[in-house]
């Protein structure tokens, strides 16, 4: 059974000091949803209250209204490699009698590997897919990306001084794709923050920029498995965020060799993966 | 052609004042992006950089790796009841020779109407899928629901006290359900939004309290139009949100009753659609 938070390594950067603890993180896994034995959704979810959340997608779409319409929900005996369910695909039932409405109701499916719907195929379906390795070092004549702590400090500012909308608003995500010098290429802001990479990213792929394989990724709020994914399939190879990494995305960053940077905040930061490509410095010894 | 930001009509509480002004939203309208020719996905999106966004999207799910491999993208010609394009339907077709891969891409739709694709239609197909009208009056003999500005003011800190993992992680969006008294009824966390309310709304169909109708939905962050879809379909007559609403979310809650708060922060509020529920006074007269 899923957890609701996970632990990860992570290195800590404090006006300069830095230090490694573990560090507490907000689990991520799929969860398939069907309705009467037809998939018709994968939402990433945090671990928990999956019936619940199976019954409230339903209620939101029109399908479900009051108690006696569910017959049950049951998970799926999907299972691990090791053969542990994954607890990550849910059945509901409904009651006979009950007229499911002509709705289309499909989301993002990655295909359901053999191991069962969890996390580990998530990260596989983004491997076999992805077009470049995150490669920064273009054969052996150029270094990898490596950037000063005060640099990475200093962007989320520039990202703010650039956002137009969002001062209007307050109502906007943002993403900005910055050179290794901390040069503004592009931001993008959009209500949705997936959209805001995307646009980012279709606009590289317009001007035959792709892989972006020497730039940062900056986006305004939390690091999910999805902003990562895009992140490694655009050949990025640093994603910050302004705000907390889920226990999935540090995943994928640490398997595909994504550096990944979450509470950007100030001279303050945490590496979660790819540290190589910050320049840190040892603490200074005390006494 | 969308606009990025759209203008609506707000009533502004300060520290019991009240006044009306127009205020600046984001713009929210639904994008179908369609891949030669056939539905791929739908994503609710800020219009503007559309052909960016479909080819981002087709990078991250990697569909489009090299410019050559776009042969074009248009905007079908998708008309309105007035007969103006709607600009919401885009179409990318891949050039000859590209292999698609074999992906399942696909995203909840709602039904295209007869008006072409537009916020409209998302409104309309909630409004024909809904199961309950917001009606919290219960025929002529229960007064409406109806909170003192200092109720709702005081939501958002019991619901940061409730939250157990977000001290944790920082990690979390949350929704909490309070009654009309503010007692807080359920709270749910999770690293996607939308989860956290189908979480809380799946438990009321699991206790038979559907529809919750003498209730306040609170959410952590923005109310975008899927979240104030969702307080619509479980019968919810009010929706405050800790950040800004987006126009499409404003205008479903206007056209189905629902009572829409956003930016509640210490004593501050804007109210964007349904006052009658909120207590105001007006402000003392000036000298």
């Amino acid at each position: 059974m899923g957890r609701v938070t996970e632990r990860r390594k992570v290195i800590r950067i404090r006006d300069g000091a830095v230090s490694t603890r573990p560090d507490t993180l907000v689990a991520e896994e799929p969860l398939e949803i069907r309705l009467n034995g037809k998939p018709l959704a994968i939402t990433m979810r945090t671990p928990g209250d999956d019936f619940a959340l199976a019954a409230g997608f339903l209620v939101s779409e029109g399908v479900l209204g009051e108690a006696d319409e569910l017959q049950n929900i049951v998970y799926c005996a999907g299972a691990t490699v090791d053969g542990s369910n994954t607890y990550n695909i849910v059945d509901v039932r409904t009651a006979p009698g009950v007229v499911i409405p002509d709705i289309t109701l499909e989301r993002n499916v990655y295909t359901t590997s053999s191991c069962g719907l969890c996390g580990k195929a998530s990260l596989d379906a983004v491997r076999t897919t992805a077009r470049w390795k995150i490669d920064d070092t273009a054969g052996d004549t150029t270094p990898p990306v490596r950037l000063e702590p005060e640099l990475l400090a200093s962007l989320p500012d520039r990202l703010r001084a650039a956002q137009r909308v969002f001062d209007r608003t307050g109502g906007l995500h943002a993403a900005a794709l910055f050179t290794e010098e901390g040069e503004l290429l592009d931001i993008r802001e959009d209500v949705g923050r997936h959209n805001a990479v995307d646009k980012l990213v279709g606009r590289a792929l317009q001007n035959g920029t792709l892989p972006l394989s020497r730039t940062v990724l900056l986006v305004s709020g939390r690091a999910s498995f999805e902003l990562a994914q895009k992140a490694v399939m655009a050949g990025i190879p640093m994603l910050a965020a302004v705000s907390a990494p889920s226990s999935l995305a540090v995943d994928l960053a640490a398997e595909t060799g994504l550096t990944l940077v979450g509470f950007l905040r100030g001279a303050s930061m945490n590496v979660y993966a790819g540290e190589h490509r910050i320049a840190l410095r040892a603490a200074a010894p005390q006494g």
